[in-house]
């Protein structure tokens, strides 16, 4: 097989970890369940984070009769255990932990070099390359990611998008499921994994009260303790404060909390003036995107850091001592593992029910980027019911009747 | 004073609910505060549900300046002593409770010949017999209800709507909170005031997953009930689940249920089959707007029905007993208060601030429905917050950068 | 039928009481069911709250065979429909509503002139009244509460108890879930009955975090309430905090409260510096049994109070409106209607079965205070778990074995 | 200084580890704080699990002016890091990571050679050693466990006990918090390292609701799965009931479980005609103290099992998988890290008071087995809010007298 992994005596361990994932991703199997080979003769090329849950939606397509290769979508983020046991099973595997900038790019082009009909991808750089090489042969494509579907839009406004994407990122069953219930509990379990705090009686600060805040906060206060949460719209603090939590601004919560998270999306949250009035103690964890939510370059040219556990490092600042986790890159990630694998399993399910769509689709699917049709979306969600055991009503004709008016 | 009231000897007793409901809406009052009569020299017409909350909002126009009038949005509804209070200040009241339908139509033309410069409306009838008489003189109004928001729409897809129309329905501070919040509670205690039975050890089964829905799922769970719920729509089920609810469909949910509330706005919910399955005293409530969820027509056909407690009517039916509430009608008004003033006040707010707008810029203002100004929305959620004694933050100068990319 | 009530026409609505209350009661019925009248020969004299809950308990006492008397355990609580229905079903009734000192006693002695064999109080004073009368006849007896308990206890030391009691309020089926339960919902319905108020987005302070302030707590949070709890006793706030709610001393959080709600059994809990802190508007309510917990009389002496609605009371104070609830009396059964009847049950049915041991076992039984036996307190919650169609494991034979040692 | 420890070379990390856990148990310190060296002169030996919790208390012991020694209360849980650490700081420290028995009581025999004045232990070894050797000097003790208080019990029966022992673990402070919360989140804790499993909308089966299992049940319920709750006490399953969860007998539970947790401390919950039932990828967890809860031996003797995760074994039976977490045994300890350290601050604050009042008051007090006096409970309550920043009431002069009667 072609490709190129860091070490193919991991195959059996990928094997493990591909089989747990599967287990607890059932959806996805439920969408190929029934079908012939539907991909049969066509190649697609994925970009995506090595993981155990890649590996589902990557081997499902090859189940389904697709030829597959595979790069990275980050070049630190690779299970090679993972990549050892898809190369393995025959996809054309390009990634390895810790690529370098220009091998990471080499993967990239490995993978268009694969010559491939359907082009699934995970920030944009995917298809950006596919356009490089004009996008010869490829039908379609798929994206996951909010910032590789405003790329691709970039693409759209300006008449270069030279095939049909469809945007995962804007299912319902997405953005309704990952951010406040994935995120939430990944949040916590980075948190504890790192610090073994105890949640029960503390104040725990969220600042931001989007999806992912209100995981959060509903998580944290379920654990037993007290939330206060921060907010710049007001309208989303009146959500907070009717939930019955605690709103304050940060410089107020910012002398109570004993733990803070911020799940804002935006930069420079808790700032020089925040540190300053917090409780010796105070613990500091970040779960938006970028590492620019908590000013840790602050805290790093301000003092000496002591790395007290893995993933929780303490700065003495006035007299006192903060702890910061995981660099303030996103805690979930950093010291958990990330969305658990059945919340992964409802977007990549919308993935693999969008690479289907293309593969029958594409001759008729205008050169922009779609929304998952409405099909799939309602599909998917009927799909993790079934997975979860779970029946519900069908509206009767009289009530279809109703509804029109 | 012109007007038409039941009883004017009420003036203490209504002034008496004026006063508390002032004291629970003081962002009403806080809208008004330091301006200097911005709605002088302005008619406005009222047509709304004749309770305490509305004569906040009218007193607090009257206190702005504007000369009023004021006829009910239901024949049924009107709170005989809020209206002699009202009249008795100087409001030109057409309203009394148990209006025949005739006479309830007089009273909106009433209105309309009280010449008001601006109407406001809960369902459209006001509109439609300002529409009657050719709309002479009025400037622009606003609207309450989703209803009669549609019925405006469809006036302006016709090219017929004669003055700007604000649609207070879509607020978000008004959608956002009263289903979910207000609702949710005044249905658990329109149940409790009706049959004082102990939620905690209780099924309660909630039909439907909507804001309504929600709202009462949480709280019922929140009393010591566990719930089950049911829907059509599989997204929807999927958020029950996940926000911890068992979720079947209402075929099995019957069984196990103790009372079961509808919040679908469909027609036909419970039906024969599902009486048929329920256990010896469940209890049913609806609290959707119509009074067609719950089939009550059926269990009236089929069985002598006794008042066993004031809003409580017992059904024998297939060897046990079932219990209907407030005979299907909606469980929070009939048997409760509807919603708590100071969830009103968040709707009243946006009315008055629509109110000031349309006084203000009538004359650059379309013919068209429009949306509440977000600047409004906004501005009423800063005033709950500050009614609240919450205050939040200010994104600084670099993150509205950051925000804009 | 000998005995004395008010008005005998009221039959039918205290029938239909009886009833609905019955249908919520059914473990009563349980307990009853497939015995062959055990009571017959036994006469049974009750001294209890006159109310529909405990038309169910003497019904099934009759039903068992015993001839039955019934008087108030408090000469202002009678519900006179209640008091005609029994009467009319054969029950020497011996009660009505707003009865005076003197006819509260005669009725006492009316119910002893009965030469009941077995005697079922509420407070106690029916079996002073009985000792008084040298208890001639009487075989035994039970206790509903603790102050009555208590009273027993010091004749039992004093070497006076003339007959053995069951203490029915120390039965774990009792107090575990008739405080937190029962006064927790109860207390919440009231004070919504009397104001309506919003919970959502409010701030509750809960004075007392015993199983009343626990229960109170929990449901006020599962409303959408913040909850501040106040203590004096370290342990009891250390539980609060970790249960999730903020704690502070009483001073802090009056000026923050919305709602305060005393569950103390204290005296002097909310006091005039406490009033002088808290928010405009601010309410005020206690569900400890005695009415002294806010210094209401403080509030009467200082200033005039409106009644704005029913069980709802304005005063004036500090430039701000305070508003006390059903005069600062315990506001569940004021404003509401007190322990649901699924509660009762649980209490009734613990009486029902402490009767019938009485019966039985009367001449083996020492003359001092009993607990409820435990095969009666365990097989009561059997009977209510199968009320509620819960089934439950059983140990294994090995289990037992093991949990020996 | 004399001791025996695995590896000198660990002291930095043991010292990072130990300021982690004095930071998150500052009870510890403020008990000392303010106070003049009374252990001076005081030799204390120590029998206890050598964690970072352990060296908090321990040199706490030292920095009051004891000499101390230590050994572990487990062969198997020695933290070499820590031993290194305190033996750097002068503690004669006998333990190492996985000592022989043999190993094992030689190093209780090196802390009874130490002559201690007063022994420390956690599960009575220490004590019988100390008996064996006649208690010789030992002016008293304290003991943290319940089996070990149930020891020396039988010996103060038989009259052998040589010295007053302080039952830490029947403090209040203790046993109210340290299962409900502190097992609680570190069980979950404990799955979530293992499987990363995804709580919101699965089924979580409870099996035993004591303080453990409602710890459990609530927290998991508050990331968002259902809870079912099995019981074989009827007075525990009602409160589950009335707390809003399902009840169910185990054979039904089996069927819809997603993950079991038992914290019953019987043996042979979880059997063979259980796992017959279960849905495929079930998992199973035991978090009671020992490994009999979950018949793993049923599982080990009927199927090869692969591990899948570290802590997570797959195994195939009847057609399905099924994962056993940690082999059986307690979840929060294998893998988690057991209790919180600000959990175990509440009962070795307890300890540490219990240490200094047996240093002052020995010579009066009995030769038997002591409960914590009230006083230090209180205390340690009071100083446990101070270090959460909580302040709360004083009772009234009034008040006392009125609590008098």
């Amino acid at each position: 097989m072609p490709g190129k992994i860091a070490n193919a005596t991991l195959v059996e361990s990928g094997k493990l970890s591909y089989g747990w994932a599967r287990t607890r991703m059932s959806i996805i199997e439920r969408i190929a369940k029934g079908k012939r080979k539907p991909l049969e003769g066509f190649r697609v090329g994925f970009c995506l984070h090595v993981t155990k849950e890649t590996s589902v939606l990557v081997m499902a397509a090859k189940e389904l009769g697709a030829e597959v290769a595979l790069c990275s979508a980050n070049p630190l983020s690779v299970q090679d255990d993972i990549a050892a046991f898809l190369h393995g099973e025959g996809v054309a595997v390009y990634a390895w932990r810790n690529e370098t900038q220009a091998e990471y790019k080499k993967c990239i082009r490995d993978v268009i070099a694969f010559k491939p009909d359907i082009v699934t991808d995970d920030g944009g750089d995917l298809h950006y390359a596919a356009h490089g090489a004009k996008a010869r042969g490829i039908m379609g494509g798929t994206e996951e990611t909010t910032s590789g579907v405003r790329r691709l839009s970039a693409l759209e406004k300006s008449k270069k998008l030279r095939y049909p994407v469809i945007a995962v990122n804007n299912a319902r069953t997405k953005y309704l499921f990952d951010n406040r219930y994935g995120t939430g509990q990944s949040t916590l379990d980075g948190i504890l994994r790192a610090t073994g705090m105890f949640l029960a009686g503390s104040r725990v600060v969220v600042c931001g009260y989007g999806w992912v805040g209100k995981g959060v906060a509903a998580m944290a206060h379920g654990m037993g303790a007290a939330v206060t949460v921060t907010e710049v719209d007001p309208i989303k603090a009146l959500e907070a404060k009717m939930d019955g939590f605690a709103v304050a601004p940060l410089e107020k919560a910012a002398e109570q909390g004993d733990v803070f998270i911020t799940c804002t999306g935006q930069t420079g949250v808790i700032r020089k003036e925040h540190f300053a009035k917090m409780k010796d103690g105070a613990i500091l964890a970040n779960t938006g995107h970028f590492d620019v939510e908590i000013d840790a370059s602050f805290l790093y040219r301000n003092g000496r850091s002591v790395e007290v556990k893995p993933n929780v490092e303490c700065f003495k600042f006035g007299g006192k001592k903060l702890y910061l986790l995981s660099k303030g890159r996103v805690v979930n990630l950093v010291a958990a593992e990330g969305h658990p694998p059945e919340v992964m399993a409802l977007s990549f399910a919308n993935q693999l029910a969008s690479i289907l769509h293309v593969a029958k689709n594409h001759a008729s699917m205008e050169k922009k980027v779609h929304p998952v049709p409405e099909s799939i979306d309602d599909a998917v969600a009927r799909l993790a019911l079934v997975a979860m055991s779970v029946e519900i009503d069908k509206p009767t004709a009289k009530q279809k009747k109703y509804q029109r008016g």
